[in-house]
């Protein structure tokens, strides 16, 4: 009989930020027990997933391995841990466990995607023991940027698993559980040593030690105090202690509060049913908001990312929900800009700068702080847990490999496992099991597809190259009956010669048909390739470009 | 007879970073004689110029009223300042004005372009004066990221212009003039008040003065000789004092230095046939280089914006000109990342992390400094030049509108001209003169083609929503002839039904025809209307997107 062993394998967060899901699984090789822990989207982007709404992990390997997976963990509720969960949950159809706040925002996300809730089971945190299969799971509070994020802690035959997810250490983060030293120390040394410690990545390049979410009250409350005009500030909508940090400032200042974007009201609602937020000031609706005087207000508002549809650029481009941004008002951005989204955040800022608005971004931190633990932070959790054997998690391959490096340098042993790597953690050093098949899977109106099904792909160079489509039609002996007929999209009109490119391609390709042999005009496949290979070079020759060309060959046929 | 005027009107660069292109007029309203600084290119991307290969200022204004321009000024040979010379300089033909390095460069950008150098004046810095018209223009060397740089001292019949174009505070810049700030006292007071000072706005948020790029060479020499394997740096191709900081840093460890990039090794070229560059250490050519043992190389290449076809990029995918990085290699970033381009940066990144390269980046500028001058940089210039007017340039809006509020708080006169924005300045305050029609010309493959013209926008709309092309055939009686075709790029295969989405298409398309009544069937205009409707619908209920949809009919025509 093979020994049982002990695996790691990361589907998706590792080789990224965004799209967080990790498995678990204990037993005999290919026949482990697994568990999930989170289900999470990343976002498109223009450069590499146009027009695509969601990018989810690749799980069919998971699919295929159903029967062996007792449950999915949800360890909070951020997009990139529980957004893929209503869009893939009738693939694996398993419990999920998760926290009363972080199950509430998974369940709309089931009924959103139509999916039964029956199998949300509401857990407490530790000591409560969720049991599934060999593993016996515990929640932790750990303090990050969303109430209630929880590390787990995974007993396994063979020793504990410390999962921190997303965090940050914060003794005093306005809602939620404080980062508590002294129970991880019992966590860490209550079950004998932590075989395995999967760690947050993302600010391992952040060099100094990361700040509390209660420093920024005061300087926000004297921020809004002392200005005359309209207040409008911009954060994650799921960032409900900056909600409230915001809100309490507007309040001091005599201010009425509004929250705009539905994700926001959302989440506060949320946050209030579930318990995590109990005093939080009055807000209006945005009707009720616009029937105010507009200095005294104070406007908390989704789109802190510069999404377009969302209100702070909506704001930014003129009248939203009845209310107007004007000269002598102030924007505050209360977050950071994820590096990619920079255009987008500065398109909003420059719109308000022509407004006469008078925007105020983070201040190198004085207005806004990371939910993520910072290499000194990071350290400081090697050093409390002192793991036999570090996986570093979410974040891109650059971060995974400094975060491996840091703990190397302290004796730690470690790996740099990437989305698909089985790693054998059963004993003291970590080991590569295998390789799995992951990727990606977009959501893409109302369909998944894969990332490598050639759809983005067409949709990448038709707008990098244009677009020209051929028509011919050919007579029941297989002779031109008139002219090839072109249309273009995404090409220039004129070209060199100044004379139309869709004529300049008709009449090549026209030329072409009329001394065309037979063997090639009743040949599908020869005449398109033909016709392709000529609409291109006479681009090429026009405008300098090769476009993409599709080619309709239409055959009368005697019936 | 009307009063003569001086007139201030940005054409490119008063919106956006890069672009530049600046016009000077003195004479009466509508009859002004102009120059011209600066003519520059900015950089495309896929959020908004898809298969577009370069941004350039649209200039029909200067076209229409290029008779009454003298001369164009080019102030330094970054691409944001003379690349759309050699794509716009047919539309002009006049007279450029440059300094020896410049022109240089100035000359193969014409002489790519097939246009003529004979209109090429090569000029020496202030005291050389060069007329032009009611213009009397010095080259001032200023420090900035490339040799020889210049801001511009424009006497007018009105007083004297100080235009800074790029420039930092640098008393060491390693390659080229050191700042000299009793030269700029002079030139401040020799002339009486100094008018008007157009000063570059790109660094006004950067809190602290700028450093020196000599402060480079004991940290960059420390990192190389601290390194075993092989040593990749990569900064701006034209950074020509950061590429013999590099080089003398590889040399001083006892390395074989190679440049690698096309744009590089032009550069360096330029700069010693130029004179501005007399001691570069000797370097190998890449197939020198691929000769040498590897950990003995230090090569400096292009690419540090992660340009996808630069030297950078190629190394981080695996073998460029017969080198490959590997384990143990060091890849130096000695740049900063525009905004924009972290992705792509990112992307090289994580492939060089994937290879087990160590990789650096600017640490917070110990291994790069800017080329521009920060914002207690600018108020040291505002006092040191106590211009009438200040006339922020070279940003965003946001930049302008802080620079403006900066030169406010020291109770200088200011305004924010946008481009297009025609500025009177003839007297002690800004005037808005008028509004003269801008935008942006694209170059795209080898044609121009306007910003608005719809070919972008097209692009855009076929990489979001995907296409669906319908094809149908009418007889001579104007009957549909067989069924209809559909051809799919940029879209899912198959739908919420689990059939092929064109045959869903295509049996509703058909369906219709065989119902329309000829009314429809004789009008092109509408049947196409309605065909589209019924392709983007079908595609809404099946894969939730509403594709572009191109709509060919053929009528066979009895002849």
């Amino acid at each position: 009989m093979t020994a049982e062993r002990l695996i790691y394998l990361p589907m998706g967060g590792a080789g990224e930020i965004g799209m967080n899901c990790y498995v678990y699984g204990y037993g005999q090789p290919g026949k482990e027990r697994l568990i999930v822990v989170d289900l999470g989207v990343a976002f498109p982007d223009m450069d590499t997933s146009p027009g695509v709404d969601l990018i989810m992990p690749d799980i069919s390997w998971l699919e295929e391995n159903r029967d062996r997976i007792e449950a999915i963990f949800i360890t909070h509720a951020h997009e990139d841990h529980v957004g893929a969960l209503g869009h893939l949950w009738s693939r694996l159809r398993l419990p999920v466990y998760a926290r009363p706040f972080t199950a509430l925002l998974a369940r709309m996300k089931l009924e959103d995607a139509g999916q039964p809730t029956d199998q949300l089971r509401v857990v407490g945190p530790r000591p409560a023991i969720s049991e599934a299969g060999p593993f016996r799971v515990q929640f932790v509070p750990v303090s990050h940027s969303i109430p209630e994020s929880s590390a787990l802690v995974i007993d396994t035959p063979v020793g504990r698993i410390v999962h921190t997810a997303d965090f940050k250490l914060d003794g005093s983060p306005v809602v939620g559980e404080p980062f508590n030293a002294q129970e991880w120390h019992v966590i860490a040394h209550e079950a004998g040593p932590i075989r395995a410690l999967a760690c947050d990545s993302t600010n391992v390049f952040s060099p100094l030690p990361g700040r509390s979410e209660a420093t920024l009250a005061e300087p926000i409350r004297a921020l809004v105090a002392g200005h005359e005009g309209m207040v409008v500030a911009t954060t994650f909508a799921s960032n409900v202690a900056r909600l409230k940090t915001l809100a309490e400032a507007g309040k001091a200042a005599g201010r009425h509060v509004c929250l705009m974007g539905r994700a926001m009201r959302r989440m506060l609602t949320a946050a209030v049913e579930s318990g995590v937020l109990t005093d939080f000031p009055k807000v209006l609706s945005p009707e009720e908001a616009a029937e105010m005087p507009r200095d005294n207000l104070m406007l908390i508002v989704t789109g802190s990312q510069g999404e377009r549809r969302a209100a702070a650029a909506q704001l930014s481009r003129g009248k939203y929900l009845g209310v107007e941004m004007k000269q002598g008002d102030m924007f505050l951005f209360s977050s950071k800009t994820i590096p990619g989204n920079e255009r987008d955040v500065f398109r909003i800022w420059n719109a308000l700068s022509v407004k006469g608005v008078e925007v105020v971004d983070d201040h190198g931190g004085l207005y806004h702080v990371s939910g993520h633990a910072n290499r000194p932070d990071l350290e400081a959790v090697h050093d409390l847990m002192r793991p036999q054997i570090l996986l570093p998690m979410h974040g891109e391959h650059r971060h995974l490999s400094e975060h491996a490096a840091l703990a190397r340098s302290k004796g730690i042993s470690t790996i740099i496992p990437t989305n698909g790597l089985m790693v054998d953690i059963t004993g003291d050093i970590a080991l590569v099991a295998g390789q799995v098949e992951t990727g990606r899977t977009y959501l893409d109106g109302t369909v998944l597809i894969g990332a490598l099904d050639g759809v983005v792909r067409d949709r990448i160079r038709m707008a990098l190259n244009g677009l020209v489509m051929v028509t011919v039609l050919l007579d029941e002996d297989d002779r031109p009956l008139g002219e090839a007929w072109v249309e273009l999209s995404g090409l220039a009109e004129t070209g060199k010669t100044g004379r139309p490119l869709a004529d300049e391609i008709e009449s090549d390709l026209t030329a072409f048909l009329d001394r065309a042999d037979s063997r090639t005009l009743t040949d599908d496949d020869k005449l398109e390739e033909q016709l392709r290979r000529i609409a291109r070079q006479v681009s090429m020759e026009e405008v300098g470009k090769k476009p993409e060309v599709i080619v309709v060959i239409s055959r009368l046929t005697t019936e």
